[in-house]
């Protein structure tokens, strides 16, 4: 079977990881490396000596033997890539964020549907071995309804003077919960609260809430100012339960078998509620130790080969981009409830 | 000095403690037990042999002897009873929840003021250890400004069919939160989120934020479906941050000398925001290990013979009820910020 | 069934324990309490309002309707009142230590022995759900071979005149690991260090080894100077190993899917070992909560009935005091290696 | 002031690391880089682009350019290079272990002496933020005398065909040890124990001991075959304690301002012991978080600049080898402690 030829375009902080995987996978060979910058073109083309490089985009596009682009290249230039990698025929993976805009990201499904291309969004958490893990007790039905997410996404951060820390931290939790949630779930709707009490312009510590269309909901904290580091999700099912804890190496994730499950009472006179509780053994099940950024780059060369969508395609990352935005709107009216109605 | 008379009402579940704590005081003596159940007050006489016991209020309420009247009877009665009390000339101690409504509390606020009676609330966990220091760290100004509280108060809960998630967990959080807030710096509205996966009726999973009028938020997260308990408090504050876990006998409060200032810029032209992060020592302080009810019963007892407010009075209650009211109208309005005026 | 009637000599520190499993349990019923002290033994026939109390322990001796006693005196008096109980034609639970000397514990199993009558040591440990458990994954062939036993107990602890830390502490590991070393599998020899820098006058700090006979070792750390509290047992087999961490209530026992194989190599010049490792799944199995004394009660009264040597016998109780001779042993010939030659 | 000019022996695991800190040291540049293997020189001279490399060891003796060299090969080499350098007039830096046999590192620190030459072993770890820290806080008296110091190093570990557990982990506790001992202080004797029960043959699993020339007692816990990766140090002091955990990044040093002390007696008579117990706050300092090695470096340039010993010197990575030895001493002589002379 022939290798899938690439290109990675911007080699700054993300692309020479790409660039590292694209070349060591057996399916896919690196034909160009694409960067405004002969610096940054001289390092990285030490990481695929046999790749070409470039300045200029069109030395990309024009060439036949570049099966897809890979853009990682700053965010608000990530719709004007995918789009001309696109028309030229080009499958195309794009770091997260997917866009700038909810727009400009469904120009970009919009037109990978009509030409018949492959749109991947770059969510490389949903490939590490413990979301992967998760999504599969999820989907498999082990843990039951899902009936709440929360994840705590904390430590003394990067304050960052363009965007705030919902831009920052959120799209780690809405590409994960995008991932995981099962079949026929979505969230209806997303209010956030948010402060910004060191006076930066934009919050450094926010809540967001997301009711689900199962009577589950789903909520995280992000902040940029707290002592310690916490990394950890709550994933509450009726069957089963879980913490993943992210910065515990030894026991990232521990599936306890509890639950919690309402009695059918004969008697429909008393307020009382039956409620019986179930507490089994916990489980930290063996990971997979893969590097993520291995699978997200056989996942694109995969979907190419096959024709089909990707894992974490153009449509997750559009929703990802949607619930970014009502999160502000919600935030700008004052944190009400903003109804979601996401790209499926 | 004269031992304050005490009348303890309500032999349940909460009651024997007041009286035992009562009993062993200095400053306090049991005179009256008082309880519908006789056997209750069989078992709750053992804790001071000296008192009499009774079914009749009246009997209490007649003594010239008792000076103060605790009442640890179910929610729905505080009101009723602590007014009978205020009317008799009583001092009175309300076990939280100050009453079932903030109409209830705002008559009792206000008949105490009028008769000049102490009003106490028995909000226990301001007197513990860890929320006393905390308090203290934040009124010498050690902190600095508050800039966020956030709490996680998760475990696989006693669910309960006649109050909802906020009612049994929120006080906790609102109370210690009424305690430790530093002086001029007061909720301003109040939005909440909540869910009831399991279908028990009202919500099990809760989350609410409270934005403060310096700029700063408050959060929580009460839950009563969660696989492990967390019982985990951060205080964010300009100068010093703190995390409070409760669960960790060894290290309850641990104090980081941590902290993010913005630094004054020549350039206005640029957009870049200057931060400067500082990290030193932690320290967890030694904690007082008092048990907290000796702690209430010698504050009702300093309050009255001082003629003073007490430490948590009648109007901490009611702020907590007024927060609770509006957490429940935000819930009813799909999430809204719901602001709050709350009694100063 | 008829009750088994017991009388509980010592009502101090552990004698209460006692009378309220054994007035609790339905197979047992105490007909005395024996103490020297009035006070003492009215305030522990409280616990079983249906006992005798008695000062004269041949009250005990001379009732025909106690079958067994249990001593929760002082252990200086534990062989001379057991001896007495034996003669009587009464069972007998004895706390731990069984008696002060090797010599002493050795007429009381031979007595026993003798006139067929039971002879247990309350070793209360060994009936708590974790060690229970610990011994079931050993006994049942899930561990593999037992590799090493190794046990971190120490504290800020209670610093004893009478007793060493060895006394205090060590009873606990020995008794333990008397109850989970499977069939066969014996301590050969003792070594041990202590130090005393305190200057107490006995060692406030020591370490000693027991190399087993299957080419394992077990070894223990028993420290009255540590500024945390642990207790912390760990257990290697071949097959799995686990971690007991009984200060950590959501997850006392955690067995690992671990294990360490030497691979059979065809090349017998090569001096490099060939080993595999294992690593899967990690599981932290539900434990039974029941209060150990319960158990030991039950057990005491079960072998009473059905005739047979209780699971904690005697001899436990003596080889326990063997090895904690020749610890004191080996400290006295500066740490030499003591051989074993234990009560089976 | 004139560079220090070096050169690198082996550029295998460990010498890579010491070209790059020679390199970037301010103080020191890289002459050489000297290894056996062609394709190791050239990956290597990619981190200290200016330096020669050379299959010759004479090329590095011969030039007058090279104060210093430093030795990362293979243990069994060390003393024959170290003594040809030494020899040559060139300042030796070897990394740990010193020499394979005490007779070795005898003839080393004696040569060094001789010639008026520095000799420093490399033990990295006493020049981490915790050790330093460490040592500072037993130095400056801040911990009172130094009660016991006692280190678990075990984890699922490599296990080694040509050496065992002590000779693989030991080393760390004892540079260390050696490093915090206060002046005067030093161990007595060794005894260990030691187990093989996978059949490697030699041990897997340790245990050894150290009596203080001040009543004190070092301790460690080696294993490979431990289903949790454990690196905690306590050290007793009597005024404070300490805990390392050099697993937890967050709260590496603990320090408790907890002791214990004998108060005097006026009665002699009395066999009880009258012991205080204080217990203050914890602080957990902030560490130094320079790269251990750079310090190294910069030690090993400032000791032949300032012609002084250097902090870990030859006669420190002596002591280490005579500690081993004895080790082994011990578990052939089936556990006796065995007393040190060590060079001081």
């Amino acid at each position: 079977m022939q290798s899938v030829g690439v290109a990675v375009v911007g080699a700054g902080y993300w692309g020479p990881n790409l660039i590292r995987n694209f070349h060591a996978h057996a399916d896919t060979e690196v034909r160009w490396i694409c960067d405004l910058s002969e610096e940054r073109l001289a390092r990285a083309s030490l990481l695929a000596p046999s790749a070409r490089t470039t300045t200029d985009f069109d030395d990309v596009l024009g060439d036949d033997s570049v099966d897809g682009v890979a853009i990682a290249t700053p965010a608000g230039t990530h719709a004007l890539l995918a789009l001309r990698a696109l028309e030229a025929g080009k499958h195309v993976l794009v770091e997260k964020p997917l866009a700038r805009t909810v727009e400009e990201g469904r120009q970009m499904v919009a037109m990978a549907d009509q030409l018949g291309l492959v749109l991947m969004t770059d969510h490389t958490f949903c490939y590490t071995g413990s979301v992967r893990k998760i999504a599969q007790l999820v989907a498999s039905g082990e843990m039951g309804a899902l009936q709440y997410y929360d994840s705590v996404r904390i430590n003394l951060g990067l304050i960052q003077s363009d965007i705030d820390v919902f831009w920052d931290l959120a799209p780690h939790d809405l590409s994960i919960l995008d991932y995981i949630l099962p079949e026929g779930v979505i969230p209806t709707a997303v209010s956030a609260q948010g402060a910004d009490p060191v006076g930066v312009g934009h919050p450094c510590v926010g809540f967001f809430s997301l009711p689900l269309s199962n009577g589950g909901i789903a909520h995280a904290h992000v902040n940029w100012l707290s002592p310690t580091k916490v990394r950890t999700t709550t994933v509450g099912g009726s069957k089963k339960m879980l913490v993943w804890d992210d910065l515990r190496p030894s026991q990232r994730v521990s599936v306890y078998d509890t639950g919690v499950e309402l009695e059918p009472m004969d008697d429909n006179r008393r307020r009382q509620v039956l409620v019986s509780y179930r507490t089994g053994d916990m489980v930290a099940p063996v990971l997979d130790e893969l590097e993520a950024l291995r699978l997200v780059v056989g996942e694109f060369a995969a979907s190419i080969r096959e024709d089909r969508r990707p894992s974490t395609d153009g449509r997750a990352g559009l929703r990802v981009l949607e619930i970014l935005t009502a999160i502000h709107e919600s935030l700008a009216a004052g944190g009400s409830l903003i109804p979601l109605n996401l790209e499926s």
